[in-house]
């Protein structure tokens, strides 16, 4: 379900990353000997890639819908299985058993002096072969959203978010007791009707408006690669920054005999009926709106003048029924043993199952995991084999909730926490520039993967590309600060930092709930697969056009993600580097207080414009405006704590890097083998078991998907989320949890640096 | 014209003013008895004011098309000289005979495979009574553009600006041969197609995009009051930023018998023919259209996919062919003359041409003037007489290039220089705010006024208001730093700086060509005249529902405007104040030395980027782009003289203001006829004899409007327009020319402070 990632390529806002310079120095982890070994086995594994083979694969796995339950998503499970085992990797399915609703009923009228009924049907197209093989496919619906048989007035939100409800809010609109209408774009998907529903709204339609997705953007489908006015975009809108997986079984594996909760005692399913819809159906609704005219921000660009409605102008029926049963899914999973070290597990997974054909989500990630696993397999029948043990996975339900991961994080999680040294996921993947996220432990490590994979259109290494890229986004007019800090690293050739981990693909039970050290890859931002995003159109004709027409960035990534595999699995000792780790918190933390000097400038100035009547002042007396709400005071918060404890951990990751680099080769059998599970237990020691205020699945103090972005991943998380909602107390509160936290994992370091041959 | 005025206040961006609260100390230049009877008499002048009566008057003047030599114009001109007499003025009407194109022959076609002829013509709709009246009505064209039969491709280059010309330069697409399709927005209409011109192309066409004014805004007419799918914005394209007035006869009155240049000699006057259109007409040309998808900043509110062009997909056929003879205009001079100084002059201004009906634009701030005229009749009635002589003009022809007001100045050019204290100019009006642009020696002048005019919607004074505006647009996020710092301006409560003039109304020869200091007035910025600009529906039904529908904002601009000429009359000194003139200098030399400061930066990052190929790098190969391409080197500037020569401005107003403001009142009448011409031209003392690179006509050395932004301001022009276009040498130059006229305005200021008596 990875779009954000496409979009934040798109926008270069992800994350960035970029060697420092050709690896010229050894490969973190190995020493010279080895390294020189290590890059000869690459040059194996490259010759074992084939875009052809995927080609072949995508095609067969796209013929069909596969969603989760379909017939053709099994047959997909079992094709994986059989390809597995015939390159000599140890293959099973485990089977879970989740909660699925799939719709049985929709409908959607506008009523009213221009009476309507919407669609709902996406209609096959020409040049699309799959697009009329939809019998065995679900209309388009979001997952989760709470059934229901209701009749209200209308009212346009925008995108849904939190300052689109403060914008109507001035405009003295209310959705109480109304059906919103909202785009997409802005925030994730679940958090429309989840606002909704908590502003009070009885529904809620989420339409893909042309300005962001459509017209406006390129030529449609099938003329071009744009979403077709009758596109629709489904999705997942369970609460998944409260738990991920199955909403009924948080925190075990969802097995045949797991304890469940009801549908109704579950948090993470709505209550409101929610539908989404094309601009082809959306445009009546929206023009029979009265009300105040929409604000600027508000605007889309179909050929209306937006109002935001609410004045009785426009009223909808909208109707849900799904139906709620438990739905097993098919997890393929893939062992080849490691002989040093067969108790430590690198993991890599990529989801299979799709929302219709799914030809670029997932299955252009999957069958790069499937090419890495068949390049290995030819690696181990020439006699070599992993030092540590590989896991390749291949998960079901990832889009409704990412859920076949999830289950099986939970039910393998003791063991995982015991054995697993990262986790490296992809998903959807197209033409363009690499994009990492991850933990900042494996920064180094992808920096220099980077540097040694050549990019298919420019025949530079992909960090110098993604350098060049960073470079000139620094100096378009008006780029955002971060941005001009990325080009500026770039610049100078430097490691650029990853991104952090938000949510919106299957590595969150990994890094965030068991504390697994994780990487998420994928090139983007020159295919097209946003205008078919999660739609009938998402097929192999359009991936052949508009995602990566010569399957060139396939090989790439299964390159990148392999070399990240392989190096983990091979390397004198796990390559990992911390001064990063400490680099990003010291960041973080720097943000979080310019927070509390922006709000308190906010306070003060909210003041002033109170005491001097000024909103009310500048108010256009026909179109009348309520003054902005007063907000909490900023309270008192002491960041000494946290001063304290990330100028510890720097001085601990410094110590340990050192020491940790110069011990690689001088390690006695036993010494190594006492240090590994040091080493892949290190992500935990930024965990807490308290969990984050409200969702303590979520362990990780560092990364995790913001509760108002969804997808989008907030830093510090405990003391931002706090700090941005004005929660003054559980924001003292996190400084200390947080900063106990990064004492335990420098105290770690410290200890693990003392036992460290000295140089 | 001035729709800049209305688009500022918009968004806030123009200039500002707000007072350092109510007027408690004395008025600027009246002793504390004079300035009480001063106050009683405005009390007086504002019980003469009436907006029926202006109503009234707006009906009838705008009841026919009353363009440049329709009948209705001179109709128009003559009653209003009769009103003027009868009010007890001595007043004329004084004839120029002018170069004004008129179209006989308009035609536009799409050719191809979907041909369409464009309608050009606006249609009468319901509710707006005078929309059906236009026999005597001209077709939508631009005046002076360049009359020609044409075919060829076209390519859409979004506002036709230097910015859009190198976007599509990076596309690879040229405009040679071609028509270039532009919309309205970003620089000044006139600028679209001089730069088509300049960069090769043979026609030019510019439409109204629903983005920017159409139903995106709001409803449209007659349901709103935004522009129809079949509005077009007629105006001229003369290019006035080298001089203004009559093409034929620059820097001199164009009378009967004046030396002319031919049309082709005339270097105001375009050669290719243009054409403005509808967002209806204009449709049909850009779906035709194949070429690159057109840039994000590109986008418009069509619902279409909009490309740029260039590659043959879509050809037009232009003709436009103009009748080029000389027609007359009437300019209604009336004068008031002063009891003590009859060779002080004071200048009021309004012109009387429209488009078409022209109800906003000029009529709705024409009435203004002939109601300040009335009530200043009625003052007089009662037996009061001015000190200073007043001057009320309601020029002609302002819409083709400022002609009457122009002409007359040039005509009458040396005894203006010898006796104008000052030029007071209005143009449209309509609800909101006060906007006022203008001499920075009349600031404190302006601002003292706005604190004593109360606004008829919120009951505070309109310094008040237009200070609470300030200080909410400061606080968007997002906000510029110069609207930021006016915020923090008015939050203090102090005198908000006027924002400087540009053109786009007939003060330009007064301040820019003669040197006269000069004051632009309005209110604006809750009206909707934008909708209707330029357009057959600029009526009097739709100013009734959208412009000012209870006339409050046309007393109030005749009690501004009437206050200002009043206390300009009858004060003890002229009230000037000249160290807001010293602070705007200071200001504007700080941001030109940070426009080469930008210029160095930039070079730098850009051969980064281009030493690391970063350009080609970042490239989509299949959507290539070319790199910018590298601009001349910063050169060598020398600020030393500027910042001389500013630092002994700041000294000489600090002394002067304050030795003049203790002389009020204690001069003898000898002094006081002595210091009279010194203080009046003053403003001259900014001026240089050689004008500005290729423009002597613009004497101005601190205003200018811009060569590239047509109607907006460039300060410090000389210096700064050199900066901006890379031209070093020049730059140099002009700091040189700058500072000396500056010292030459210092050393006049020592002078009159040594010779006014010592307190």
């Amino acid at each position: 379900m990875s779009f954000r990632r496409v979009l934040a390529a798109g926008v270069a806002a992800g994350l960035m990353l970029a060697a420092a310079g050709a690896s010229a120095g050894p490969l973190a982890g190995f020493t010279a000997e080895n390294a020189a070994r290590q890059q000869a086995l690459e040059a194996q594994f490259d010759k074992a890639l084939s875009g052809e083979e995927m080609k072949g694969w995508l095609e067969t796995l796209s013929s069909e819908p596969n969603h989760v339950g379909s017939p053709h998503d099994k047959a997909n499970a079992d094709l994986m299985l059989a390809k597995f085992k015939s390159w000599g990797w140890d293959a099973r399915i485990e089977t879970f058993e989740i909660l699925y609703p799939t719709p049985v009923a929709e409908k959607l009228e506008l009523l009213g002096p221009h009476p309507f009924t919407a669609a709902l049907h996406e209609t096959p197209v020409d040049g699309d072969r799959t697009s009329g093989r939809t019998a065995t496919a679900l209309p388009p619906y979001v997952a989760y959203q709470g059934d229901g048989d209701v009749t209200a007035d209308i009212v346009y939100v925008n995108y849904g978010m939190p300052e689109d409800y403060k914008a109507l809010e001035r405009l003295g609109v209310s959705v109480k007791g109304k059906i919103v209408l909202a785009r997409y774009g802005a925030g994730w998907r679940g958090l429309k009707p989840q606002l909704a529903e908590e502003h009070g709204a009885v529904g809620c339609l989420i339409f893909s408006d042309p300005a962001d997705d459509g017209y406006a953007t390129d030529d449609v489908w099938p003329k071009g690669g744009q979403r077709p006015p009758q596109g629709v975009q489904r999705g997942s809108v369970q609460k998944m920054m409260i738990y991920a997986g199955d909403p009924l079984t948080p925190g075990v594996g969802a097995t045949k005999d797991a304890r469940r909760l009801t549908r109704e005692t579950a948090t993470t399913i709505l209550k409101i009926p929610a539908l989404p819809i094309s601009y082809a159906d959306a445009q009546p609704f929206l023009e029979a709106m009265g009300g105040p005219l929409a604000p600027r921000s508000f605007r889309g660009a179909l050929p209306i003048t937006y109002r935001v409605g609410g004045a009785g102008a426009a009223s909808a029926h909208l109707l849900v029924k799904s139906d709620w049963s438990l739905k097993p899914i098919y997890d393929v999973i893939a062992v080849m043993k490691g002989k040093e070290f067969p108790d430590q597990w690198v993991v890599r997974g990529n989801h299979h199952d799709g929302w219709v054909f799914g030809a670029t989500d997932p299955l252009s990630g999957n069958v790069v995991l499937m090419e890495e696993a068949k390049a290995i397999g030819t690696l181990a029948k020439s006699g070599w084999r992993p030092k540590r043990t590989l896991v390749y996975a291949s998960w079901d339900a990832e889009e409704p909730g990412l859920i076949g991961s999830t289950e099986w994080a939970e039910a393998h999680g003791a063991e995982l926490q015991k054995k697993a040294v990262a986790y490296v996921n992809s998903d959807s993947n197209e033409r363009g520039f690499l994009n990492a996220e991850g933990s900042h432990s494996l920064q180094t490590l992808v920096n220099q993967v980077a540097a040694d994979v050549t990019d298919p259109e420019t025949g530079v290494s992909v960090a110098e590309r993604r350098r060049a890229r960073a470079q000139v986004n620094g100096a378009r007019p008006g780029a955002a600060d971060a941005v001009k800090a990325e080009a500026e690293i770039a610049a100078k050739g430097g490691e650029l930092p990853l991104a952090p981990l938000g949510s919106g693909s299957d590595y969150s039970a990994f890094i965030q709930h068991l504390g697994v050290a994780s990487i998420d890859l994928g090139y983007g931002g020159e295919g097209e697969m946003g205008g078919v995003y999660h739609s009938i159109y998402d097929s192999y004709d359009h991936y052949l056009r508009y995602g990566d027409p010569d399957f060139r960035y396939e090989v790439a990534l299964a390159q990148t993600a392999g070399r990240i595999m392989l190096r983990l699995a091979d390397a004198d000792t796990p390559p990992l580097r911390l001064e990063p780790v400490s680099a990003a918190i010291t960041r973080y933390l720097k943000e979080v207080k310019q927070l509390v000097e922006k709000a308190k400038a906010d306070d003060l100035q909210f003041a002033t414009l109170t005491a001097t009547k000024a909103f009310a002042l500048a108010d256009d007396p026909t179109r009348p405006t309520h003054p902005p709400t007063a907000e909490t005071a900023v309270g008192p918060l002491d960041f000494t704590a946290m001063d304290t404890a990330s100028q510890r951990l720097a001085r601990a990751t410094t110590a340990f890097d050192s020491a940790y680099a110069a011990s690689v080769g001088h390690l006695s059998k036993t010494q190594q083998a006492a240090l590994e599970p040091v080493m892949s237990g290190l992500e935990q020691a930024l965990t807490a078991p308290e969990g984050l205020p409200g969702r303590p699945w979520f362990h990780h103090m560092i990364y995790a998907p913001g509760m108002l972005t969804g997808y989008g991943a907030k830093t510090l998380p405990g003391i931002r989320e706090a700090i941005e909602s004005r929660r003054w107390a559980e924001a003292q509160a996190y400084i200390g949890v947080v900063a106990r936290t990064l004492d335990g994992y420098s105290s770690r370091l410290e200890q693990t640096t003392a036992a460290l041959p000295a140089k």
